[in-house]
């Protein structure tokens, strides 16, 4: 049997009691290290565990699905992610490979990014289409989540934007002499979405649009949600692209038409109160 | 200290870790017992927990909030929900009087309905606004969430229908002699939920529009997510509405525009694999 396992979003204990159950039983226990993270790592959860965990990351994941699967038609083994195995990111591919080779699986879901956000106040289901919003390079700067955030927007729908996450990659020199020597892992802060956004409200007013998303677009950034020192700040994109939040991971949200119980959420989490208070009033004028 | 901790969607062990540990140490213990269900009852609860349960219920909610306020003022107080405290259903009220009392609160998230669909192989990035499908009256039929859901499928996009609930509800004679005599819950099925969608879209016809979903559209039928006898099942609007799915919760997803590894993954729970095949040939052509 292969299990997959959420783990859910903050420290070791955030995994479910039958998940916890199954990890023990199980006879080899994969962790998948490439998506996403908790504010512990790898050690830590060994120790809680109780078990060894085997680190299932990008690179060797073709490989190490096959041996996931080679293992689950023996024995149970357990495949765990950080939130829910079918939440930010789906592992659709080993499901899919697994019933192709007869091998049963079973899913022990938990709390994902996807729905944790709810706990800055705005509601679930007013959110539109979720977005990724990737670092920029010196030559690629894609811009089009701004567009499907805009089409959210028109809608009165919030966006989340998860961040990029940057783990295991290669710099082009490495890359291109084939040494498998590794960058430093980048996380996506709330600054730097915050800025890539506003750059591009930049852009847009240049070729002569005017850009649904503005600096003073009411936004909410989120730091560790989930884990005792989370972090939410909500405000304009312009204060949102200087708040400190502290270490990842971070998502943010773009609010789009908004229910008085949601402001007040909102207003508990202000960056600056007065400032967002002002916006809310121009708003309903 | 008021901690708001979401059980999961399964039994009694989908609970974290965490949140059970704060329940044991927790002075009270609510269950908020009228916006989900798990497949356990109060007592099964009570005997894992090794606590005793408050319900506090839709009809006393007022009051309750009051009372638990007052008890988490002085102790640590737990309010426990299904799914996850903010999931589809927010307590963002709750949250909002605890702070103005000053009174602290934590969140304890877990896996909600709005993430856990995701086990059907639709990814949750794909989806459009959630609409809720009520139960029609002899008076009462809106069709209001018909049209949320063909304006996610105009823009691609899934949509998730959370099926209604009817707890502790009274008839109209009770309701005007002032008897508290309840019906019996109802939870709606997916076979209820499409024929009133088929409902529609025969209204539709008969005023001359051309509805954007119809009897051959796509749709996911998905009952006791999380718990060991979930079941799913895909196929056409037709299909679902005489699928056997077994006992609560069930709930719904309209598909938009699917992705290859989408169409995989629903083929596994395909109410007519040859149907379903050949309506996805149709859509390719």
């Amino acid at each position: 049997m292969l299990y997959l396992i959420g783990l859910g979003l903050g420290d070791a204990k955030d995994i479910t009691v039958k998940g916890l159950e199954v990890i023990k039983q199980c006879h080899k226990v994969y962790l998948e290290a490439y998506t996403s993270m908790l504010t512990v790592g790898k050690e830590v959860l060994e120790e809680f565990y109780g078990r060894e965990l085997i680190l299932a990351d990008r690179e060797t994941v073709e490989q190490e699905a096959d041996n996931i699967l080679k293992d689950a038609d023996l024995f149970d083994v357990a495949f765990l992610v950080v939130g829910d195995p079918f939440g930010a990111t789906t592992h659709s591919d080993l499901v899919l490979r697994a019933v192709k080779l007869g091998i049963p699986y079973r899913v022990i879901h938990n709390a994902s990014i996807m729905n944790a956000v709810g706990c800055c106040g705005l509601q679930l289901y007013n959110f539109g289409e979720t977005v990724s919003v990737v670092f920029w390079t010196d030559t690629w700067k894609p811009e089009s989540f701004f567009d499907k955030i805009g089409k959210n927007r028109q809608n009165g729908m919030h966006t989340l934007c998860l961040l990029d996450i940057k783990v295991k990659e290669q710099n082009l020199e490495n890359l291109m002499k084939g040494k498998k020597i590794y960058e430093p892992p980048r996380y996506m802060s709330v600054n730097q979405a915050a800025e890539q956004l506003l750059a591009i409200v930049q852009n847009r007013r240049l070729q002569g649009e005017e850009p649904e998303i503005t600096e003073d677009t009411i936004c909410v950034g989120l730091a560790r949600v989930g884990a005792t020192d989370q972090k939410i700040a909500s405000g304009t994109l312009q204060e949102l692209s200087t708040v400190e939040l502290g270490g990842p991971l971070h998502s943010m949200i773009i609010t789009g038409a908004m229910h008085p119980l949601e402001i007040e959420m909102l207003k508990l989490f202000a960056v600056d109160k007065l400032s967002f208070e002002n916006k809310m009033c121009q708003r309903n004028t």
